[in-house]
């Protein structure tokens, strides 16, 4: 669970790990996946990285999730 | 009316044009409430920037509405 009140980037960050973990994904097989670099994954889990809109629908079609799912406040 | 198999970028740009205008904002107007550039407002909508997740954020505060609205398919 993450706060209503969080940041949409920390929202992000918290869904992405989520879901790749239900997907049974490690960070370097999302990347290798998304064709992004695994620190880079990694970075955008932990909030550090102001993730561009092109790299969020990369990932999300990586995930094959809704990107929705991986804005969404809870 | 924007196919649904446009870029999430597309959509977005398409989504905030329309959601600008029916608050009535011109593209100046949102720039000053969102503390951005006017000529940048003019480039995301038209699909030109990879807008980050902050900005993206940005101008759903700006324009008080959800995120989903700007990032919809339809």
């Amino acid at each position: 669970m993450i706060p209503q009140n969080s940041s949409l980037r920390q929202r992000f960050a918290h869904n992405l790990r989520k879901v790749r973990l239900e997907r049974g994904l490690s960070q370097e097989a999302l990347a290798d996946v998304a064709g992004l670099h695994r620190t880079y994954i990694g970075s955008v889990e932990r909030g550090e990285r102001n993730i561009s809109i092109d790299n969020i629908e990369r990932l999300a079609k990586a995930l094959d999730c809704q990107i929705n799912e991986l804005l969404n406040g809870e």
